[in-house]
């Protein structure tokens, strides 16, 4: 029989996104994310130059079985790579039929969503924008502001992470800075 | 073959926990939970002067089915019932394998938790406390301050709502305010 597992609360501080106690904290360089960004010559002149940190993620400690909830938050710092803003790597669900959901709380991003048919959607996200990831949709998140991008998400806790398939195929669609503005524009490299 | 769901965004006001656009709004009166608070007396006399509003709920319109995450922003008002603060029902959940997650937004609040076996558990929640709910724990929450207390929750989408065995047993625990503190006390009325 499964134990009994006992309830617990954590802090979470809304204006740097930073819980405690956390459990596992995932660090992203750009050497990390090598081939992911369009710009090649520009990336390789960045990991030379000291390879900047992407982003992060503080997770809480919870069990990754089916019925719990897993949350964390997660910090992407301001910058770009060529004309790409900074992103998460991004990725299905290992069991696609499961949603997530996020919890804008400082910055402005947006959230790229697509399925393995090829769908692209897009959303921005500000503080208190949630976002509902629906099951089967793969998601990256970018930050287009100026300050740390910061929200909270939470996902079932038999979800897992498929990070291979947008390795191999990347995204449909990039998130550049055009005049100052971003713009979604046709990744020439998908699939 | 399961249709696939567009990505899709609400929008979330931390201060005054207001969510749009929220599908299902839910309002308690004191009249809908006649017999859980410990004073009948005052209980009968309050619903004669009007009834009082404890508590409302405000959720978004996603799919109730395993996979997808339910998420709703909870508003208790300040107030008391003879020496017991006001509360909400309180449930185990259908699926009782199934965990929940509150993040504090504004006030002060405890989160009241117990097992069929009896063990009981509270914690205080104030803003940015993320309370994790594990499978199997019947959860109430309750308001200790003077404003009102507002938290966002999120929970699988096949939990489901068990309000009967509460309405039936009661918590094992009541909290009541004793010298301007919460405290907590047992319930003669428990089982």
């Amino acid at each position: 029989m499964m134990s009994l597992m006992q309830p617990f609360a954590a802090q979470l501080q809304f204006q740097n996104g930073l819980i405690e106690p956390y459990g596992e904290k995932t660090v992203r360089r750009l050497s990390d994310m090598r081939g992911m960004y369009l710009d090649i010559a520009v990336t390789e002149e960045l990991l030379k130059q000291g390879d900047p940190l992407l982003y992060e993620v503080y997770e809480v400690d919870v069990p990754h079985e089916q019925g719990q909830l897993i949350y964390c938050t997660s910090i992407i710092y301001p910058g770009k790579v060529g004309d790409e803003y900074y992103m998460t790597k991004g990725h299905f669900h290992n069991k696609e039929s499961t949603a997530e959901m996020y919890l804008g709380l400082q910055g402005r991003g947006y959230l790229l969503l697509q399925t393995h048919e090829g769908q692209v959607s897009a959303m921005e996200m500000v503080p208190g924008t949630v976002a509902y990831i629906p099951p089967f949709w793969a998601h990256r998140t970018i930050n287009i502001g100026g300050e740390p991008f910061i929200f909270f998400g939470v996902y079932p806790g038999d979800a897992g992470h498929n990070y291979g398939t947008i390795e191999e195929e990347g995204f449909a669609k990039l998130v550049v800075e055009k005049n100052g503005k971003p713009v979604l524009i046709d990744n020439p490299r998908y699939r």
